[in-house]
């Protein structure tokens, strides 16, 4: 009596496996700050709070499988403020952004089949690619450069028969990477001439700074049949936990697999829909004021890390993540060792290590990721930790 | 470019595919009675609403991957109540009763493997094989006994080298079966001696009739490290929408990979588990009054079956579905005929055609489900329709 083969090979996430540590540290009366989970301190806008206070329902009814109208109608005006032209019938809602993901790999793959995915990447993709029979094919890209896409060139040589796809997240979680206009258009180039699908994960799609604008491949006309954008209210309104997505296609076929697909686990959750069918009222200024906040904290973030000997991090452009180098060999057991055995003033720092947004063997050890998430006197307190906490650990790295 | 091969195998919902039949009878201004979906019409505890009415959070988080804490200690003492020991730490909160079905079949089977299914069957629990590459093996049983298991022998030849597990629905949807003592020991009995996992649905564990009582595979304990409970508070709190259940396992390596599947998608539904965590103080009296208009529903159905020439069904124990047969050749044909043609005080009926409840082809063509989940008036209503209609149906079966 054994479990499946996937049920062993599945990956702990990075993200969430070193809380028990976390927990310990908490329960022994430390105060943790958490900076390894895009969980976002920020309040939901007060209209979609006060839906949730005043839900008319005596009880909490199926919506239909493909979500709810006034929710569907509602992102469709939302993605038409954000310059995408996406028709309600064009859209799937799903249980957050993961199951718009689990969708489109069920829908578009075969078992055997394999996805071109840029490397450090979003690690959940490698599980939901596990549960579909789907391999990942990982293409690294360099901090150094940050983590923008390497020359086409290299992304052909690696595509193979079996690579049927191609997954962009935009901006980046983990990096926080922006991709230009020319980065996407030679990825929709490379998919028509390779005959693949595009996966476009625009969960931050508002969530760039420094006056880049966002690109996806959902406005490029030459591959809107092939491409499909998973997308998510969780962190644009901060509702992680509402649990609703959206899976957005023009072509016809994916969208009546993943409708069945939908059917199948019946209705995606009724309370979020009912309360995030204003996203498109919610005014500019909150969204603005909260890119604001992002901005500032990335800097905070920065800023700490240039004043830590042997930290590297490129400014990113986007999202609310970045990737830096500390100077240890192995960042994993440095995290551990930070909720096991470090404090000041009594208080320590969590954030993800950086291998576990890796494929390929023996990368990111020496990284990890950021959440800004936290406001920025708690920033400051953790890049402060962080600095004191790399100065004591006992581990010393080579220079 | 082409969908995947489960894109294109999945079934579409027969409870939920004639939708747009139903959608344009409403369009066209007749009234349906929608008796296809198990949505009832009951409204869920006033403890439970008022905790969604005052959500203290001024923004709506993640929850732990296995769920948060107050829920699984709620559900935990809700079990007991019902006469099963799970502890908090043997539970994964999941998104529905679906989602810990896909679990279990991830965690449990590897692509190839085999399940047994007792047919008509649930017919979410295909697709959801077909997603985990596993195969369903369907053991027909008979209406005219009620649906209950046939001989054990029987089950057993049907088990091969690759059945890994046995799937039991108690009471069942979509046959309001509930199984007896001993029918629940012998398929234990066998599962031990072939080395079988037990998946046991119990979303239904309160609608019971007739005095009779649940029987659980979960409290037998000579095969507790090989029964997982996938379970939901949908229909016993109406609030299917909330899309909160939970996985059961005694079975620590069951629990460390569903608990990985989990963490793949995040977080199950914040607001539902939040509300539904005073579960276990939800008064017996609501559950005793809701069993109580379930059991006058059915009987109204029963009734109303009775008094049409030709149709038949056995009364079943459970749940709050019942399959019957109908004098016609298609009942799909039927139903759709119904939605488009037929009308009687300007209303017409929606149920579900019983075929899409089996997977050996040919079966079930002659049957219907009811989820007799509307009120007494528009049951009885409902009933005369459907006479109605079969007096007025054109096509004839040979008597």
């Amino acid at each position: 009596m054994n479990v499946s083969s996937r049920g062993v090979k599945a990956q702990a996430s990075p993200i969430r496996r070193l809380a028990p540590y976390a927990d310990q540290a908490v329960r022994s009366g430390r105060k943790v700050y958490y900076l390894n989970i895009g969980q976002p301190d920020i309040p939901t806008p007060e209209i979609v709070m006060e839906r949730i206070r005043t839900y008319p329902g005596k009880y909490v009814p199926y919506s239909p499988s493909g979500g709810i109208p006034e929710f569907v109608e509602a992102m469709s005006r939302y993605y038409a403020q954000h310059g995408l032209e996406v028709a309600p019938k064009e859209m799937i809602t799903t249980v957050g952004g993961s199951e718009a993901l689990q969708f489109a790999f069920w829908a578009l793959f075969n078992p055997g089949d394999e996805v071109i995915l840029f490397e450090p990447f979003y690690t959940n993709y490698a599980t939901m690619a596990l549960l579909a029979g789907v391999d990942v094919k990982p293409i690294p890209c360099d901090g150094r450069t940050g983590y923008h896409l390497p020359p086409i060139e290299a992304i052909e040589r690696a595509a193979g028969p079996r690579t049927k796809g191609i997954l962009l997240c935009a901006p980046s979680n983990p990096t926080g990477t922006a991709y230009t206009a020319a980065e996407v258009d030679a990825i929709c180039d490379l998919a028509k001439r390779l005959d693949l699908w595009i996966i476009t994960d625009e969960a931050y799609r508002e969530f760039i700074y420094d006056g880049m604008k966002h690109e996806s491949p959902m406005t490029r006309p030459a591959v809107a049949e092939r491409v499909v954008l998973v997308d998510s209210i969780s962190k644009r309104l901060n509702m992680c936990g509402a649990r609703v997505g959206t899976l957005v296609s023009k072509n016809a076929a994916v969208r009546e697999a993943a409708l069945k697909f939908a059917q199948a686990r019946l209705s995606p959750p009724t309370l979020g829909q009912w309360a995030a069918a204003v996203i498109d009222k919610v005014p500019a200024s909150y969204t603005q004021s909260v890119v604001a906040e992002y901005r500032k904290r990335r800097d905070l973030v920065l800023d700490g890390l240039a004043g830590i000997p042997g930290a590297f991090a490129r400014k990113p452009e986007g999202a609310f993540y970045l990737m830096a180098e500390l100077p240890v060999a192995d960042a994993e057991e440095f995290v551990i060792w930070m909720l096991k055995e470090y404090k000041k003033d009594n208080a320590t720092v969590m954030v993800a290590p950086g291998d576990g947004f890796y494929a390929t063997p023996g990368r990111g050890k020496n990284e990890i990721r950021f959440a800004y998430v936290l406001e920025a006197d708690a920033l400051r307190k953790s890049m402060d930790i962080l600095k004191g906490a790399l100065e004591a650990y006992p581990v010393k790295v080579a220079p």
